[in-house]
């Protein structure tokens, strides 16, 4: 893509109404926009990155064999009331809001009640179990404070897979397969050597249930971590759990603070008990389907991929989910023949399959290095008069500063791996 | 993709509580579930007809220079004052809700304040313009009454599309190429033939704006069209279009009804002059923005085809939208050696790029080919214990009813094509 035909600029100053240094930078990039407390807009660098990231989440989900689906976020009480949910006595985060042709609904900020009430549609058998499902959808919480920029939004897109088996040992197949797929995808945001899979509350349904904690010094939860064992503990369960079990000691775990990135529950028949949804086993009783669910939020993996490895001068993207693999930063575009030239290397290296954002604007070298160091693009290739002339392009791997310089075939070369 | 692996199932009833034939065909066939009047969830089938026409959408919008974005649901007041579209006295499709924090906020039914508002931050010369900025995102509309099945629904998928041009020679011409996206968007999603750029209200920003309305009988609006020419006019304009210009008399219009699928806008500084989105023109004066807005609705599109396409057996998707190309049935399944050589066809065609649902259920072979026409995927191959034998395939084309027989070769040779 050409930088000029890209309408968001990188601003001089980083904005003054956030803390957060997620939000700092995304804004000051222009990768989002700040439209109200709790609500962004994801402008186009912001939503390629979404986009890969929910990708990644996509390609795990149906490699463990969840299907997706979309459900609505507007919700009748007739449901909740069944889990006893709709309340705001005990549900605190509830959007309500009158229908014209009467009658209240809630804006669901997550879908529990909603896929069980689907699946009683569909399942009658033991035969049609396990399966899963899930959607990347919009929830909405009304949080009183929103905060930690685009990490606790009252508007944002989250993965929710649900699993229905007809036993515990479907279930807890399901749940560890589940639990490894969330390791590979943290893996591959950039942020799996600093994640651990975390027992925490189990809440109504279960003793323990897991969280994928990313240590973080920007982070609102506080873990006890063993690092050299990969075991952590969130603060809320240390007295419940039974350390010799996990095989650490208290001296062992050190207190850190850290991001939720994930969740992973187990269910029980909470949800099948209360709306419904049975199924036949081999002996023909009915018996309550056993569920989990599993959720992701791809904007606070995003901000947490940028509160961690972000530098001093600006965002730094892993190549998995960065929206363009190379910036092309063309110098000298004032010259006709150097613009023309530059022109053919942006086009050569879309035709061998590589993502680039091409900065073809006519601005100063020294804007246009800040700059590309701001947005964070894994790789920076410079095609200036003087590179030209020698045959050379100056190559920067913005993580590690590393420079090289690379002939046109080595160029070519390196990218179309 | 393996039938027996879709949670969802075929209803052998039409749904006693809609009218509208979409709705009845895609809940039966189990593309849509409906959770309540004006809320639907799309369910595996439905939405890859969703993606798909999503897709289309989305070449055609990125090829006329569009860059996709996202925008948020829930908006305060500010803006929509200042272009008198708060109150419920001029929209009466809002729904509100009261933030925790405190204060009022809606959920967007579109989205021309809030777009306005963040190009402030990015426009302020004249060398920033034309430009065009997408979304597929939801709307929320507080209808008294949903109907017409999934077309007319509270919640629901809109690509909504804004120009921002310096002058109307700029927007003219943007206007123009969008308005050719549009007939190609409808041509691929198999409803261009029945789909007329029509005449329409131009609101208070021009005299005329251009709707794309479907003839249809289950359509809620009117129109006069001369299909010979080409040309259509709505009912509200039709005494305020000079017919002559457009080169047809009042006796060559045949009243009909029809689905309004697409509609394009000119809005001039309607929205520029209220929010202040100006730029410096090159004599260096501060001159308001003139915009432009082009909306489709993706489900209405779906309800559409349905609408249109469909025979007395169920749903005959086009193959540019149909959620997967052939449908493999596979009979005869009891016998070991048919179910591994049925698999084996399955997988020979994933690994040609066929898009394919297996169904590999344990069915009698009359209820598989109900649902195989209820399902309306474009080709049945079926896959038996007799074709075996002979080394042959029955293939049906679900639009014509043609039946083909194919040997193995030839069957790969069709679809690999």
């Amino acid at each position: 893509m050409r930088q000029s035909k890209l309408f968001t600029k990188t601003k001089k100053e980083t904005p003054s109404d956030e803390v957060a240094k997620n939000a700092q930078l995304l804004i000051q990039a222009g990768y989002v926009y700040k439209n109200m407390a709790g609500a962004y807009s994801f402008l186009p660098l912001g939503l390629r990155v979404i986009e890969k990231i929910n990708s990644i989440i996509r390609e795990e989900m149906n490699g463990i064999g969840g299907v997706e689906m979309h459900m609505p976020s507007l919700q009748e009480e007739r449901l909740w009331k069944q889990t006893d949910r709709w309340g705001d006595d005990n549900v605190d985060v509830w959007f309500k809001t009158e229908l014209k042709a009467g009658g209240e609904v809630g804006l669901a900020w997550t879908h529990e009640e909603v896929v069980t009430d689907i699946m009683r549609q569909y399942v009658s058998s033991y035969k049609d179990l396990p399966f899963a499902a899930y959607q990347i959808q919009t929830k909405f919480r009304n949080e009183i404070r929103a905060k930690s920029g685009i990490m606790r939004t009252r508007e944002f897109l989250m993965k929710d897979l649900y699993s229905f088996s007809a036993n515990e040992e479907q279930h807890k197949e399901f749940y560890d397969t589940c639990a490894d797929a969330y390791t590979r995808i943290f893996d591959r945001l950039g942020i799996g050597s600093q994640t651990y899979k975390t027992f925490a509350s189990g809440g109504a349904f279960s003793k323990f249930s897991h969280e994928y904690q990313t240590l973080a010094e920007a982070g609102e939860d506080v873990v006890y971590v063993c690092e050299e064992k990969g075991i952590a503990v969130n603060k809320e369960v240390l007295e419940d759990v039974d350390l010799a079990e996990l095989g650490v000691t208290r001296e062992e775990l050190v207190e850190r603070k850290s991001i939720e990135v994930g969740n992973i529950f187990s269910l029980g028949t909470k949800f099948s008990d209360s709306i419904g949804l049975t199924f036949k086993n081999e002996a023909g009783d009915n018996t309550p389907v056993i569920m989990g669910s599993y959720g992701i939020g791809p904007a606070r993996a995003m901000g947490t991929v940028v509160d961690l490895l972000a530098d001093d001068k600006g965002i730094v993207w892993p190549e998995s989910i960065a929206p363009f693999r190379v910036h092309l930063v063309a110098l000298n575009t004032d010259d006709d023949e150097i613009r023309d030239w530059a022109n053919g290397i942006y086009t050569s290296l879309q035709k061998l399959g590589v993502e680039v954002l091409f900065d073809d604007r006519d601005t100063r070298p020294g804007e246009k290095f800040a700059d590309s160091d701001l947005l964070g693009i894994p790789y920076r290739v410079v095609a200036s008069k003087r590179g030209k002339e020698d045959g050379l392009f100056e190559v920067v791997t913005r993580a590690t500063g590393e420079v090289r310089s690379l002939t046109e075939a080595e160029l070519f070369d390196d990218f179309s791996a």
